[in-house]
C-alpha cells in the first residue's frame, strides 16, 4: 500500500483467475481494486466472475467501483483522436483513486487556437496530463499556458519515424516548457497516478493549514 | 512569468553581457534572478558586473540572493559522488525558488542500506528529486520506499554502454515503482522546478483550507 | 548552374585557396558566389583576398554583393537564441539568391502566444523557413498558422535527449501539420535553398500569366 | 479549412462510422473529401454509404470524386514497383486537390539511364514528388537533374539494414542535390500536399501578374 | 562435449525429428539431453516419441530426466510474475544439469525490502542468477547483498521505452555493483548454464583439496 | 567490505585528495587498496602523497602493494595490441586481489592458429578473461576451447561501425559459445573482479572439503 | 542485362501473374530466370504455370533449369543450421548462374576446429561466401584461413540483444582479417551474386591469357 | 602472409618505434611494408628512422617504395572532395600491393552526368572501389553502368544526420544494384585490398589457362 493505494495489477501475462483471486483478497482488506492491460477476453471473464467490476474497453481496464464522493483537481489532455485509449486507461486510473479529471480532446497544435481556448478551464488544476503521439509538441505548448506541474504521456500513435513513439518520448524530454515531466510510451496509467499522488498531497494540506 | 517565477536563463550560448542585461531587467522588476550552464569564465565576468550574485561552481549556476525566508519540502538524493553537478544544479535552482532541499548524498543502489537507512528524513517531502546515473535504479528504490511524487533526473555519469545517460534515462522510464517520472539527462534545473512547483502547490493549499 | 544559381562551395575541409579559386572563377562568369561552413580564420583569409566578400561570423558564411535588386516573399523564423547560427547561414543563402526574408525570431512554443503575435507578417510568404531545435515543435505551431509551405531546419540546440538535433528532427518528421517537410539537421543552407526555389517559381509566374 | 484545403482525414484507429459522419459533414459544406491509411474492409464499408466515392486498393485511400477541372504542374516518380502503394496514396491525395500528376514509374537508380530518359517530362513541373526505398537515392539523381524543388518521400520498401525506411530516410535527409527536402517515411499524403500547396502559390501567382 | 555437458539443442528453427534423432543419439552415449526454445506443439512431438522426456510448458524446454542425486549450490531470484517464462528455462537448464536452485521470485526493487528479506537464503550460493525486465535494477541490489557472482538475465518484459529487454539490458550492464555480468536478453539458458559451471569448479574443488 | 575486498574507487571525476583520504582509511583499516581511471597528472599526485602506490600507466591504475603470496587460477587473453590499456586494467586489479593471472596476448581470430595454439595454457584456468574490440569474436573461439566460464570484456577499440565498442559488445552477447558472460565495454576492472570472485570461490572450496 | 546476367525478379510484393510475364519475355530471349522471396503458395502457382521451373522451398526461389554445363569455383558456408535459408538462396542463385558451390554445413566458431578441419576443400575458391547470425565471427576466421575473397551475408538468425541480424552485421563490418566484406542482412542473392561475378572474371581471364 | 601479402600495420595506438621495428623485419625478409593511420607526427618521425618510406600525409599512410612493376586493373572512384583522405588511403594500398588504379574524382550523383560520362575508363577493371559520404549513393549509380563487383567504401563526410557515415553505409548496403558490397566506414584500406585480391586471381588465371 505506497502511496495510500492498493496495488495495482499489471495485467498482461496474468490470467484471469490470477488477477481475480487479487482482487478477491482487496476487496476482503476493504480496498478498491484496478487491473490495466486487460483485452477484451479477459475483460470477459473478471466481470462474470466480478459482475460489479467495470471493464473499460478502449482504456483495457477492469476495477471495481467505489460509493465515495470524488475529489482532487486533475485535467486530463488529448492530441487526437488516437491517443484516446491511452488518456482513457488514464481516465480509469483516476477513477479507481476517486478522482474525475476535467477531460480536454483532440486539442493537437496542428490546429494552434485549440487547446489555448481551453486552457481555462485548467486553471485550478494541481496537475495536468497530457497525452500525444507523433511528435509529441502538445505538453510544451500546455506548458507555456499552465502554471501546474505538466505529466506528458507520449503515446505509440504515428507511423514512420515515429518509432512506436520514441519522437514523441524525445520531444516531451527535450521540452522548452519547465514544467513539463515525462513518463513511459503508453503509460496513462504512470502518467494518472502521479498527477493523483500531486493532488492528494494538496487536498491533505487543506486539512492542515499551515499553522 | 510562468508558474509564478521569473524566467531562468540557459546560459549555453549567451554571452555574459546578454545575462547581465536579463538580470539588470530582472532585478528592476523586482524579481529573483538565475542563469544556468555558466561556465567558470563566464562565472567570473558574471560575479564582476553583478557582485551580489552567488556562483556555484560545481553546479555551473549564478543567482542573486534573496532575503525572503525559505519554504518547502522537497529531497534531493544522489547514488554517487559523480552525481553531484547535476544535484548541485538542482539545489541552486530551489534555493533561487527560495527552498533548502533535505540533501542525502551518495546512497546508490550498490549499498541496498544505505537509501532505505536515511529514507526516514524524507518522510515529509512533497516531491524528492533522485539524481543517478549509470544503471539509474535508485529512483526505483526511492519509489518503493516514499509516499511522495520521485523526480529522477538520469545523469550523463558513466563509461562504455551508458551511453552519456541514455541507460540511466530508460531504467527511470522502465521504473517498476509507479510514483516514478523523469526528466532529461543532466536536467537538475527542471528537476527542482518540478519538485519546486508541487511544493509550492501545497504551500498554498495550506493557506486555502477546504472549506 | 542547378535550378539557375551557380553552385554554392560546401566550405568544410576544402582550404581557403581552392575556395577564392572557384569564387574567382564564378566572378568571370558573372555569376554570384557564396561558400558556407566557414570558420574565422578561414574567414579573414577570404577576406583579405576577396575584400569586397562579405563574411557572416554567425553564420558562417562568405559571399560575394550583389547590386540586383531584392525579390521574393520567403519568411525565417527561430524558436531560440541558440538557433541563431543556422538561421543566419539560411539568411545570408537567401540574400546569395536576392531575397531579404521577413525574420521573426524567439518565438519558441514555450511562450504559446509568441508564434501567433507575429504570424500575420508572414501572411503573403510563399514558404516559410523554421529553425528550431530541442523539441522542434514550433514547425507544427507555424504549419497551423499559415497556408504556404513550411521547411522546418532542425538545429542541434539542446543536451541530453536532444541527441545533437535528432529529436528535433524526429519531432518536425512526425509533425501533424501537413505542409511541414524536412531537411538535415543544421542544413540552415539548404532550408533557405528550398524556401528561395519555390518563391522563384512564384515570381517566374506572374510574369508568366496563365493565358 | 488550413491552406485552403479542408482537413483530411487519418483513417488510422478511426472507424467507418466515424468517417462517413466527417465526409457527410464535408460534402454538406460543399467541401472535397479524403481519407487516407483505409484498408479493404473499411473500404467497401464506406463505398456502401458514399457509393459515389473512389476507394483505392493499392493506395488505401477514400475520396469523394469532383467536378472540377483539373489544374496544377506536379511530377510523380517512383524507385521501383514496391513504392506503388506509397506513390498511389500521393497520387490519390494530388487527384482530390485537382492536380493530375505527371507519373514516371520505376526509374531506379541502378538503372542509371532510366530517370535522365524521362526527366524532360517534368520540365515544366513546380515541385517532383520522388517516391523510393532501400537506399533512396533516386531523390538526389533527380534533384541534380531537376531545376525545382523535389520532395522526397522515403518508403518502408526493403529488407535487413534498410530497418523499414530508416536507411531511405538518412539518405534522403543527406541528398547531396540542394533541392531535395524529406518528409516522413511512407508520408505520400504529406509528399503530395506539399507539393500541391507550391503548385497552387504558382497558380495563384500567374492570375496576379507582378504590376 | 564442452564443458564436461552435452551439447544443448537450440529448438528454434529445428524440426521435432531433427531433435529427437538428436537425443537419441545422446542416450546411447549415455549421454543427458535437453532441448530449449519448444513451443507446446513440438513440446507434444516430442513426448509423443520421448514418453520418459519432461516437456515444461512455461520454460519452452524438454529434457530427459536423469536418476543422478542432486548437487551444487545456485541461487535463482525473479523480480516479477511476467519473468517466469525465462527463469523456467534458467530453472530446467539447471536441473539436467543435476541443480536444483534455490528459487525466489517476485522481489523486484519497487518492493525494496522484499530482496533483502530472503538475501540470507543465497548466502551460501556459488553463484545467482538475477533474471528481470524493465529497468533491469534488482541485479545491483542483489550484487549489493551479495559477496559471490551474479549472473543477471535481461528479460524482454515492458512496453514502450523498455524496447524488448533493451533498457534492462543497458541497465545490468551499467551496474554500479562490481560482481554483476551479463548475457543476452531472454538467455535464461546461457544465465544457468554459467551458474552451473561455476558451481561445477567450486565442487571439483573440494574433492581436490589444497595439498 | 562487499565480497571480502574493500570497495574500489572509481577515479574518474574525483580529486588526488579526496582518493588519498579513502587510501589513508583503508590502509588505517589494513585494507588493500585500488583506483582506476587515474590518468598521469592524478597518477603523480598520488604517487609523490603514497610513494609505496604503484602507478600503472597503460592501465591508469594507482594500488597499494601487499605483501601476501599470490593465488587463483586466472587467464587473461587478449585480441590486439589496441586491447591492452583495458586488459592492463584488468592485471592490475587481478594483482590487487593477489591473483597474478596467466597473460596471453594478440591472438586475435583472424590468426586462428593464434589462439588455439595458446589455449592448453589456460586449461587449469578457474575462469578466463578475454578483452577484444573491433568484431569481438575472440571470446566466442575461447568459449569453444574452454571448460570454464568466460568473461568477455569488449573494447571501445575501432573505427567507423564499431561504434566505440557496441560491435563488440553485441557480438559476445550473442556469442554461440554457451559458456561466454559479458561486462560492460572496456569494464576491464569489472571483469577482472568477476574471474577473481569465482577464483576465490574455487580457493575456499579448496580448504573446505566435502565431507 | 547488367554483368552478362539477366535481372533477377526480387519476388516480395509482385504477384505470381507479373512473375511469370517476366519470366516468358526472358525465356523468349534465350535467357535464364530466377526469383528471390517467393513463398510456398506463390511458388506453387508458378509450379503450375512453369511445370519446368525449380522451386526451392527453404531458398525462397524459382529458377528455371539450364543445360549448360556447371562452371566456377565458389565457396559457400554456414555457421548453423538456422542459417540455411539464406545459404541456400545463394546457393540456388550460384546455381542460376552456372554455379555448382563447394558447400560446407554447420561450422559455427563455437566449435573452433570446425572450419579449419574443412578450409582445405576451399584452397581453389575464386571467393567464399560465409553465412552467419548471431555473433556473426565466423567470417573473420574464414578470412584468417583464405587467400582469396570472403563475401560475408549476416542473417537475421538469434534473439534479444542479435536485433535481426544487426549484431552479425556490425561484426562482419569491424572484421580483422582485410580481405572481409559485407552485404545486407540475410541478402544470399548478393553475396552468390558478387561471388559468381569474381569467378566469372577469374573464367574469363584464363581465357585471355596475358600476352 | 595471408593472400599473398605481409600482414599491414594498424597505426593508431601503435608507437614509431613499434612501427620501425616490424617495418625493419619485414625488410629484412624481402617483404614490402605499408602502415595506415599514421597522423604527421608520427609520420615525420617513421620519415626519419626509414628515409627511403614513402609518407601521405591525406592519406595518413607509410609505405616502403618497390621497384616491381605495376600490374592490375582496378577503378578508384570518389564523389566529392572531401572523401578525398580515405580514397588517398585506398590509393596507397593499391600502390603497395603494386597496382596504380584508374582514378576518377569528384563525380558525386547530385552532377548525373558526371559518372557517366567517364565510365567508359573502367570498362576494363577487375574490380571498382566507390567511395562516398553524405548519402552514399554514388556505389549505386556505379554499380548500374559497371559488369564488375564494385566495392563500396561509406565515409564519415558529412553533418547532422549523416551521424559520422551510418547514413553512407546504410544506402551502401541496401543498394538495389546486385554488384555492390561494402566494407566498414572510412576503410579505405580494406575496400583496396579486395580490389586488389580480386584483380591478383584475375592475373594468376591469365598466366594459368583453362587447358
Ligand atoms: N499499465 C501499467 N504500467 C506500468 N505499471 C503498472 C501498470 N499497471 C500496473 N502497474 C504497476 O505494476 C505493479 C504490479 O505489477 P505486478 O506485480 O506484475 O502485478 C504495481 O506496482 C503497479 O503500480
Ligand atoms: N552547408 C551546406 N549544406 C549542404 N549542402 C551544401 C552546403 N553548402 C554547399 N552545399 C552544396 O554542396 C555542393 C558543393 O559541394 P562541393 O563540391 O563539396 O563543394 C553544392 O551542390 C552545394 O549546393
Ligand atoms: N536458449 C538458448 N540460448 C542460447 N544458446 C542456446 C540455447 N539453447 C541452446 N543453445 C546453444 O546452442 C548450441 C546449439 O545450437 P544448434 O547447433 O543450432 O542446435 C549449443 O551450443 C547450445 O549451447
Ligand atoms: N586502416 C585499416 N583498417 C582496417 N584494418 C587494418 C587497417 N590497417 C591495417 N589493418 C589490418 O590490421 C591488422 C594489423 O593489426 P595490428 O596487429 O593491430 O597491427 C592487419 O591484419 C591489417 O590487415
Ligand atoms: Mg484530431
Ligand atoms: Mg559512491
Ligand atoms: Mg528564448
Ligand atoms: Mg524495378
Ligand atoms: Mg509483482
Ligand atoms: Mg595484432
Ligand atoms: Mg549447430
Ligand atoms: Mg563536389
Amino acid at each position: 500500500r505506497r502511496c495510500g493505494f492498493p496495488e495495482v495489477v499489471y495485467g498482461e501475462g496474468k490470467s484471469a483467475e490470477t488477477i481475480i483471486e487479487i482482487f478477491r483478497k482487496q476487496q476482503e482488506h476493504g480496498d478498491t481494486s484496478l487491473a490495466t492491460r486487460i483485452d477484451a477476453e479477459k475483460g470477459a471473464a473478471l466481470k462474470a466472475s466480478l459482475p460489479d467490476g467495470i471493464y473499460h474497453e478502449k482504456g483495457r481496464t477492469f476495477r471495481m467501483p467505489t460509493d465515495q464522493p470524488t475529489w482532487g483537481n486533475v485535467g486530463l489532455v488529448t492530441a487526437g483522436t488516437s491517443d484516446l485509449p491511452v488518456a482513457e486507461e488514464a481516465r480509469e486510473t483516476l477513477r479507481w483513486m476517486g478522482i474525475e479529471p476535467v477531460f480536454i480532446q483532440d486539442v493537437g497544435v496542428a490546429g494552434p487556437h485549440r487547446f489555448g481556448e481551453q486552457a481555462h478551464k485548467l486553471s485550478d488544476a494541481d496537475a495536468v496530463i497530457v497525452v500525444a503521439g507523433m511528435e509529441g509538441a502538445l505538453p510544451s505548448v500546455a506548458g507555456g499556458h499552465l502554471a501546474c506541474p505538466v505529466i506528458a504521456v507520449p503515446t505509440s500513435v504515428g507511423y514512420g519515424a515515429s518509432f512506436q513513439g520514441v519522437a514523441a518520448l524525445l520531444g516531451m524530454l527535450n521540452s522548452c516548457a519547465s514544467n513539463v515531466t515525462v513518463v513511459n510510451i503508453d503509460a496513462g496509467f504512470k502518467g494518472a497516478y502521479l498527477a493523483g499522488l500531486i493532488s492528494l498531497r494538496v487536498l491533505q494540506a487543506k486539512s492542515q493549514p499551515e499553522s
